[in-house]
C-alpha cells in the first residue's frame, strides 16, 4: 500500500496514459482524487472486445494511481447506461482479448480488478443495463440509480444461457438468495423502485438529483486518505468478493451453452428485431425475449 | 445434468407417477415445464407425517423429469397455507418416516432435495405459515405473498424449543443477523409488509393479484431452457445453501427440548385451546403462545 | 449450558453483583429474566476507558446469569445513545484495559462477548450512535430505532482513520457490500429511514412508542425458555458472526493511522470545534466532518 506520502509535484491530475484517446467512454479527472468515466458508444452503449480492452487498460491506471480516491462510471445516453456485450458477429475478437492479470479472461479480469483496486468505483446508473452491463455495476463499490429512469437485469436465461459475468456469486452475496434466484431466473427487466427494495442498488436518486448528489459524494470522498479507504474497503473485500475460482466455469458454461444451435437461432432473431440498435426492443428486453423462443405450446 | 434433447414423445406431462391420488394435495402438470401443488388438507394445512412421506415422493418426481422447470406451490385454504408440523400426539408416525436419500431425516431431507432440485420451486404464499409451514417456503426458491393476507413465522422458541426444520441457518443467510435472531427469538408473527421489508419473502403482490402474477412468472419460465435454468441456480446454491451437516443437530436439539415435562405441558395446553383446529389461537398463534406458559411474574 | 433448573430461590434479581455503583450506565433488574441498562455519561454519552472496563464487568456477569434472558441497552439522553470514542487526550487509559478474556483488546472482547452471549441482547437507538457507537449497536443482536430521530454512522474515514471496532466485519454480513462499503467509506449520518432501508437497524418504531414497544418484546422474551433461546440463538451464531481473527488486525490499522501526525491535527481540530460536547459539531458530525481537513483543492 501507498499513499501515505504522495508527491504534491505530481499535481493530482494522474499520468499522460489517462489521457489517451479512448473510443468507448471519455475521461475527466476533475481533481487528484476523482476520476469520473462516461461511457459514450453510441447508439446504445453496448460493451463489445473493445470496451473491455479500453476498461482493462483504465483499470490498470485505477490500481497505479497512488492520488486516486473515487471513479465515477456514468452514461453519455440518457436511455442506455451500458445495454450489454455485443460479440460483433465475431467470436475471436472476444476470444483475442485473452486473459488478464488475474489470469481470468479479460471480461471477468477487469471486474475482478475493479472489486479490489484500492479505489471506490461509483456507478451512476441512467438507463438500461442488462447482462454485462448488470455485471459491471454489480463490480463497481457503490450503486446509486435514477428512480425515474433504471432498468436493470439479466436476461441470459431467458435466451437459453447463463450469465458468464459472475452475477450469481455477486448478487447471491449482496441480495440473499431468494431475490438472486428471481434476478436471474424468471431474468425480467428491474426498474429502480425494485431495484433498490431488492438491493441490487444501494438507493435511488430523483433523476433530476442524481449527477448532483453523486458529485457530492465523489468529492468527499476524493477529499479523504487514500489509505484510510484503502485498508477499510480492503477488510470489506475479504468478506464479500467471491473468490476468483468461483468466476470461471459459469463463463465456460456460457460458451458451451451459447454455442448451440437454438441459443444461435434465437441471437439472431433477436438480431433481427433490433437487438444492439436502439430499438424497441432494446428498450423492452427482458419483456420481448420471450418473443424468439421456440414456441412449444 | 439432463435436458439438452428432451424426448418431446413424452408430451411434456410426466409420468403416471404423477397422476397417483395424493391425499394432502392435489398435482396439476398444466405443461411440460410447469406443475402446480395446491396444499389441501383441511381445516388448516396442518403438515403431518402423511404430508412429509408424499412431499417426499413429489420431490423425488421433480428431480427426476427432465421437463420440469417450475413448480409452484399454493393453498386450496385462503387462511392457511400450511400451518405448523402436527406430531398427531403419536411421535412414532414421525419417527417412522426415517431418513431420506440424503441421509437426514425425512423433513429435512425434503426440503434439502427441493432447495437443490435442478428446478425453480416457487411458494405463492396466502395466509398462515409458521413452524414447519415457514420452513417449507424457506426452502423454496422463490416467495411471493399475498400483501393483505400472510403471517409467517417460527413460533418454536415461544413454547420453550428450538426450530427444527432448519430456518436458523436459511433466515440467517437470507436476511441477515439482526432480523433472522428477532424472527426466531422473539418467534412472532410476521404480517405480509414486514416479511416483504426483512427479506422473509421475495415481494408481497396484492391478493386479488398473487394468482395471476405467480401464473405469468411460472409460464415465463415454463418455456426457458432447463439446462440455463439447472445451471444458473447451481452456482447460486453453492454459494447460498448451507451445508447439510449444519441441519442435524438442531433437529435433535428440537427433540430433547420438547421431550421435556413442561414443553409436553404447553403443547397440551395448546391443544385444549385450538392447536390444529381452525380456531382463533390459530389465526394469532404469534401473539397467543406466551398465554399457556407457566406464568413466573 | 444450564439454565433447565433454575433455583427459584435466586429470587431471579441476580447476585449483588449486578447492584454495585456503575458509573456510566445504570442498571435496572426488573425480573429474572430482563435486565435494563441505560447508558448516562453526560453530556453525550461518549464512551472512555471507564465506560469500556465497566461494560467488561457487567458483560461478564449477563454471560454467567442462569436467569437472564434478554438486556436492552438505552440511554439517558434523548438526543445521543453513545456518541463515539473519547480517548480523553491519555492513550495509556486505553492502553491499561489490556486484553479481555477472549484475548482480544477490551473494546473488541466486550462487542465479541456480549454478541455470543446466551441472551438477547437489544439496541433501544434514539439519538446519535457513531463511531464506537454504532460499533456497540452493531454487536448487539437486535437493533430498534426511534423514527424521528436517530443517527448512526461509522464517520473515521473522514478523519483519515480506519473504525477499528470490527464494522467492516459486522456490517459487511448485515448489509451487504454495496451499503456496506457506502456506510463505511462515505462516512456520513445515516438517518433513521435510510438505516432502516438499508437493515442497519431491524426496523424504526415511532418515537413515542419506541420504549414501550421495545419493552413488551423483551418482557416477552423474559417469559421464554432459557435454554430454547441460548440454543437457537448459538446456531444463527456459527453462521453470522465474524471470526475472533477477522477483528484484530482493523485495530492495529486504527492505531498506526491515528498516529499520524495529520490525524492528530485533525483530531485536535475537532476538539476545538465542539468534540466531546453538547455541540452542533456533535450533532452534525457525519457532515462537519470534513471541516477540519487539509483542504487540498
Amino acid at each position: 500500500m501507498s499513499g501515505l506520502d504522495v508527491d504534491a509535484s505530481s499535481n493530482g491530475r494522474g499520468s499522460d496514459d489517462w489521457y489517451r484517446s479512448w473510443t468507448h467512454f471519455r475521461v475527466a479527472r476533475s481533481s487528484a482524487g476523482y476520476c469520473r468515466v462516461t461511457f459514450g458508444h453510441p447508439p446504445i452503449n453496448t460493451i463489445t472486445a473493445t470496451t473491455v480492452a479500453e476498461l482493462a487498460e483504465l483499470v490498470g491506471l485505477i490500481e497505479r494511481d497512488p492520488d486516486l480516491n473515487v471513479v465515477v462510471f456514468d452514461s453519455a445516453s440518457p436511455d442506455f447506461y451500458l445495454a450489454h456485450y455485443d460479440v460483433e458477429n465475431d467470436p475471436s475478437r472476444t476470444a483475442a482479448l485473452g486473459v488478464g492479470p488475474t489470469g481470468l479472461p479479460a471480461w471477468l479480469d477487469v471486474l475482478v480488478r475493479l472489486s479490489r483496486a484500492p479505489v471506490v468505483s461509483i456507478a451512476s446508473i441512467r438507463g438500461c443495463a442488462r447482462g454485462a452491463g448488470s455485471e459491471f455495476v454489480l463490480a463497481c463499490d457503490l450503486r446509486f440509480a435514477s428512480r425515474e429512469n433504471t432498468l436493470l437485469g439479466q436476461f441470459e436465461v431467458g435466451i437459453g444461457v447463463i450469465p458468464g459475468g459472475g452475477p450469481m456469486a455477486r448478487l447471491a452475496r449482496l441480495v440473499g438468495r431468494g431475490r438472486a434466484l428471481e434476478i436471474l431466473l424468471v431474468a425480467d427487466d428491474f426498474d429502480g423502485p425494485r431495484a433498490e427494495q431488492y438491493g441490487y442498488v444501494n438507493r435511488l436518486i430523483a433523476d433530476d438529483r442524481l449527477d448532483d448528489e453523486v458529485e457530492a459524494i465523489a468529492s468527499r470522498l476524493a477529499r479523504f486518505d487514500h489509505e484510510a479507504i484503502a485498508r477499510t474497503k480492503s477488510y470489506v473485500d475479504e468478506v464479500t468478493l467471491p473468490a476468483n475460482s468461483e468466476l470461471g466455469p459459469p463463463l465456460d458454461d456460457f460458451r458451451e451453452l451459447f454455442g448451440r444451435p437454438a441459443q444461435q437461432a434465437q441471437w439472431a432473431r433477436l438480431q433481427e428485431l433490433g437487438l444492439n440498435a436502439d430499438s424497441d426492443l432494446e428498450r423492452h428486453l427482458g419483456k420481448r425475449v420471450v418473443e424468439v423462443m421456440p414456441d412449444e405450446r
